[in-house]
């Protein structure tokens, strides 16, 4: 747990209890993996977004509780799906569900998890949580789609690449900074803008993510440097260095390469680095890092305001 | 579309043009895989039994119509992920996504599905409706990891078989008999019969199926005969013969054998056809029709009830 959550920490511990409990009366296999899945940690940003949402209005925890493991084991399934579908065999430094029980258990997980967050949904009695986390649903897939069949197309355009993270990222991050007081019962004055924060913080997020996957340290990452240019999905800074590199017709080169070695990775993150990629790529960080702080200007000074406000800052200065 | 359905034929014409439409605004790729499982057909009964179901109570087909197509996209979801674990090439003799396109796109077209019927959910606006679904949900789930994980274990017994295919099959009918009537606005005393029916028929209608993977003609089938028992998934015949027949060792061991040829198949069908497996299959089967057709008499005498009492007794005698 992150510090500056320092103020919902009691929350997030329940979050903790409440993902274990969810879990336990499913039969033995499912409860296993389950619980690996959970153990293996996680930020919990998602349900530390919904409570500090909450503290706009009418704070209650009980009423955001259900929310915030719902949009927790929402994350957890699109997780489980995506490293069927990469074929990752790890994840925070630790092993992958499709790597200890194979692909079927993973499908099936993925359904079962994201079963278990529409009961905690349909327990809150809230048209626009359904709504909402329904429309999120619907587009998260949309954007892992998307990035299957642009996989390894060099000529893809900054438009695509904001589409896919937006759906991929930002909209369940704005969803959690929206829901947490859409339970309290926010008006949209207060949830509106707490929306567009967390789509900002999202976009920020990802962005920096597809940085560190070029230049992080690759124990604190916990994956190895250049997955995402090796797997052929396209980022922000690879697009910026295609365009403006003087080494572009080299790093397009590598890149239409079927059988990346990790010599030709190497090389393509060196060009991607010289050629301003990552200058590039932290400015437009820096830009929606400024907008959710906008964002937060139109909300009451709370203490949460000032954590939001922190989280702004944290996200461009993290290094893992 | 069969016939005794006729009464409801223009609703389902129009779950055939919702279906296209929600799919409409999506991108090329998840249309295309979309209109290629949509155009695959399928007997629309989900949708065909929530209007019957919304005859009983103030019918207003508008009302239903959202779930029907919710309903038909849950399971078509359903389909496509059990193909991506089964590694189905063919369903009703077509290729399947899988076959086509892969597991990637199989896995978040799945999730994709899903999602939209939580959209279309969301828009009913109705919490039984939510939950009842969200609860199906999770639990159709646990009976495919049940499945799973019981693979190619002889010694599994009938309450494990009868726990997998209430999950597997009679939950969703018996929801999609339920919730028509609940969209129309009806009592318990209404709705919960049709929930019995549906589940009643749900649980025929998935041993019927069962016992026609042993005995039915291919070409009718759309697959492989015996494809259950090659796959290693433990059904009501089966599970009556290894302990009734005089062949059961021999039944056991090809059973357990990791490689089974078509040979091997063929013998176990055998066994378990002489060995009385499908006499007494169809013996339970005529069971839950009974049952079925019971919870019809607590309802009015209208045409609805015809056809339902028609489906029931359709479902004992169907070939394919």
């Amino acid at each position: 747990m992150l510090e500056i959550f320092d103020e919902i920490k009691e929350e997030i511990k329940c979050v903790e209890r409440e993902l274990r409990l969810v879990v336990d009366d499913s039969d033995p296999l499912i409860k296993d993996t389950s619980i690996h899945l959970i153990s293996a940690g996680g930020k919990r940003l998602r349900p530390a977004f919904s409570f500090l949402g909450g503290k706009f209005y009418n704070y209650d925890y009980k009423k955001i509780l259900p929310l915030a493991v719902a949009l927790e084991l929402i994350h957890m399934a699109s997780l489980v799906h995506d490293d069927v579908v990469d074929s990752s065999l790890t994840r925070r430094n630790i092993p992958t569900v499709k790597a200890m029980w194979g692909n079927k258990i993973s499908t099936h997980l993925g359904d079962y998890l994201f079963g278990k967050s529409l009961k905690l949904i349909a327990g809150c009695n809230n048209y626009t949580i359904s709504k909402v986390l329904a429309d999120t649903s619907v587009r998260m897939t949309e954007g892992e789609i998307q990035q299957l069949y642009s996989a390894n197309s060099s000529d893809q355009g900054i438009r695509d690449y904001f589409y896919r993270i937006k759906r991929k990222t930002a909209l369940l991050i704005a969803a959690s900074c929206q829901l947490g007081a859409v339970a309290c019962g926010a008006p949209e004055s207060v949830h509106l803008p707490l929306r567009r924060y967390g789509h900002s913080i999202g976009m920020a997020f990802q962005i920096t993510d597809d940085i560190l996957d070029l230049v992080a340290d690759e124990e604190k990452l916990g994956k190895p440097i250049g997955s995402d240019l090796k797997q052929g999905i396209v980022t922000l800074p690879l697009i910026h260095a295609l365009r403006h590199s003087p080494q572009r017709d080299r790093l397009k080169k590598i890149l239409d390469d079927g059988g990346k070695g990790p010599e030709d990775v190497k090389e393509a993150c060196e060009i991607i680095v010289s050629g301003g990629g990552i200058e590039y790529s932290n400015k437009i960080v820096q830009r929606y890092i400024d907008n959710a702080k906008r964002q937060l200007d139109r909300l009451p000074d709370i203490t949460a305001r000032h954590t939001l406000y922190t989280v702004a800052e944290f996200i461009s200065i993290r290094k893992f």
